[in-house]
């Protein structure tokens, strides 16, 4: 494949807060991937963006690790946009105004000024391993057969992407993180490199995450595969070149999804019990009475139109299989993070009933018996699980103060940090 | 068609606290059923059972309202079941140690010396308008073409259910109820017995139910309609004599039904992360890995072999747009409840997510501003919804004790019951 060579410096400054126009690139690993299961994956093409400036000591970066339905793009304008950007929520699309067209996801968080502060760190983002967006997954080839994998692509873990950042990081030379960092199955990732490669990462910022899901959680996303396994244009997993996907499958689990990235009463507040008709009920059972019945199906066929089934299987196991307990402690969630060395950072909000507040209670209560640095903020907001891609303003400075320490210390023992503090409305 | 003409007195007595043996019975309404929707049912057969013996007044009935996937087997062991029982929510099946088979739904609370009390109330319950268990609904043969109704089955409501049980009283001699009570969708039908016929509910029993479900329980009803639809055996609803039916898409809406029945804490509880193989991960995407998921696929199969995929449509559509105040009130929930006569008992479960508790307090504020007697319960129990199935022992009290008030100022008047208080182990 004839792709770009890595380049380390961000696209052209744009607008003030924002990283400006960016275009994915491409980076074909040199070594197979050894997974979990036992098997190796190769060749393997990882999708990234960065944005902001590699310090001449490399010692700046910030990974930024995308959730179930993300992508490489994650903040800034995409050049030519292929598809759709890939918030999740509806607060992305249409709570405040935003399109969302083209607009990096976390695009509220990372550019100069903001959270991720793109004046200080070089903030990288990657596609996941068994993604659909740029790097291999179920709908890559599989050498062995010259077909697409399907289902036969390995069923992968978070530790098996967290192998493949780092290594993707490797063939970039870049060797340690001053923090990784994400929401949801992203934080997921943040304690996985905390625990896998401990002193190559100074701070984890975990945001709306877990160390395991909860049983409801496992429930709700094993409805969500069964949805898309049991559409029969699924196929077993070959529907690649059959002209048939699992839209309707697909769809179901987005809308399991979704109602599960909300909470009750960001429903009621933004929908109440409003009919599509004002007047009165139209006495159908095909067609949306409700608002929120339209909108879930809106909800449903955008979805499909710009992710894969098989990816979102696999993305949606590996967040179930997570648990750093039984991966790491044998049961103990203390015994497991006791070799992290990065310091910590956690923010929950009050509504997210998915990654509820007190998983990270358990995680920040774990690593202070330990002796270990940790923090954490609920942040009372009522949006729930979303929460964490729509209160940009208020993580904000939670972040950049966590941050900020983090390189005065850093900055106490290299000298590589300005002490300049910015501000720039974010 | 050659149906038993109805009887007025239970089957023979069974064991102490259960009503016995009983069978099913049905009877055709003589006058065609009109329907919110403007058209007309005809012929409507109703499916029912009856418990306990009618007094001479005949002023001693409680109609017992089944919930979304009820039937009228409500108490004691069915005579030669056709099929399974109907429980919802996974106690009745497995957790105190019923298998359900054969054994009413609400057989913990009717019976002798139970909260709805045979040895002093004629107990009747019938299979909802639209069922799928005896009484008319899609799949009963539409006269006009001979062959099933399917899609073609009106648009039913939680009115029309009622005014179909007020039609069958009639056939069956029943001028009033002493109560009209139930669970869920059966609460809701209650409400709708209070204002529709004010003058012939002495009192109301609504557990676990709503004014009008909340918005996130209209979204949950929509996911689970759709993945119905969705599914091509549906076939657009004529799936009848086609050898294949919905099973995937019902499934799917079962399992989503199924979680928001139980709460977070009750999966918890009974699951956990437990795995299926308790050594580790087993790297499947199609096969369950966790109890939990395991679980829920049991419950989708089992559910839809006693099931009808358009019955579930009717009952959650209906439900979804049950809303007093929209209905009866131009939007106020005060009007709504204007012309109720009956003495209202409510009872909610704390951990009831799907009908919350703060819906019960709405109802309850309404009344008690309006004058009218009410009270409301509120249980501390970790099940969810399915509390109303699973926590009858503390329900009896509450009930028993509301219906002896009831009994009393009724004897007052009327000198028609005995005072003696009975006391058996419920």
């Amino acid at each position: 494949m004839a792709e770009p060579a890595p380049t380390l410096a961000a696209g052209p400054a744009g607008a003030a807060g924002s990283v400006g126009t960016v275009e994915t690139q491409y980076l074909e690993l040199p070594e197979p991937v050894r997974l979990d299961c036992g098997r190796e994956l190769h060749p393997v093409r990882v999708a990234y963006e960065t944005y902001g400036a590699l310090s001449p000591r490399r010692d700046n970066v910030i990974l930024v690790c995308h959730a179930l339905s993300g992508d490489a793009h994650a903040a800034g304008f995409a050049k030519a946009p292929p598809e759709e950007s890939t918030r999740d929520g509806f607060a992305a699309e249409d709570r405040d105004g935003v399109t969302g067209k083209g607009l990096g996801w976390w695009d509220g968080m990372i550019g100069p000024g903001k959270a991720f502060d793109t004046d200080r760190f070089f903030v990288v983002s990657t596609n996941l391993l068994g993604g659909c967006r740029g790097t291999t997954g179920p709908s890559s080839t599989d050498p062995a057969t010259g077909r697409p994998y399907g289902p036969d692509f390995p069923v992968i873990t978070v530790a098996d992407m967290v192998r493949t950042e780092r290594a993707f990081l490797d063939a970039l030379g870049i060797e340690r993180l001053a923090a990784a960092a994400g929401g949801s199955l992203g934080g997921m990732q943040a304690f996985e490199w905390a625990i896998l490669f401990p002193d190559q990462v100074d701070a984890v910022v975990a945001i709306a995450s877990t160390h395991a899901l909860h049983p409801q959680g496992v429930a709700w996303n094993s409805i969500a595969r069964d949805a898309i396994m049991r559409d029969p244009a699924w196929q077993g997993g070959h529907y690649y070149g059959t002209g048939r996907a699992p839209d309707a499958g697909m769809g179901v689990a987005r809308m399991v999804g979704h109602v599960t990235y909300l909470s009750a009463q960001a429903l009621h507040d933004k929908f109440g019990r409003r009919l599509q008709f004002a007047d009165d009920i139209r006495y159908t059972i095909t067609e949306p009475e409700f608002e929120v019945e339209s909108y879930l199906r809106h909800q449903a066929d955008s979805f499909v139109r710009r992710f894969d089934a098989n990816t979102y299987l696999q993305m949606s196991r590996a967040l179930t299989y997570f648990d750093l307990a039984r991966q790491y402690g044998g049961g103990s969630l203390a015994r497991a993070l006791d070799g992290v060395r990065a310091r910590t950072l956690l923010i929950a909000f009050s509504s997210d009933w998915l990654y509820p507040p007190s998983a990270s209670g358990e995680i920040e209560e774990a690593l202070r018996a330990l002796g270990k640095p940790a923090e954490l903020h609920v942040i009372e907001a009522p949006y729930g699980h979303d929460c964490f891609l729509l209160e940009e303003a208020r993580q904000t400075p939670i972040i950049r103060q966590f941050l900020s320490k983090h390189s005065l210390a850093e900055a106490g023992a290299s000298g590589s940090y300005g002490m300049t503090s910015r501000k720039r409305p974010s």
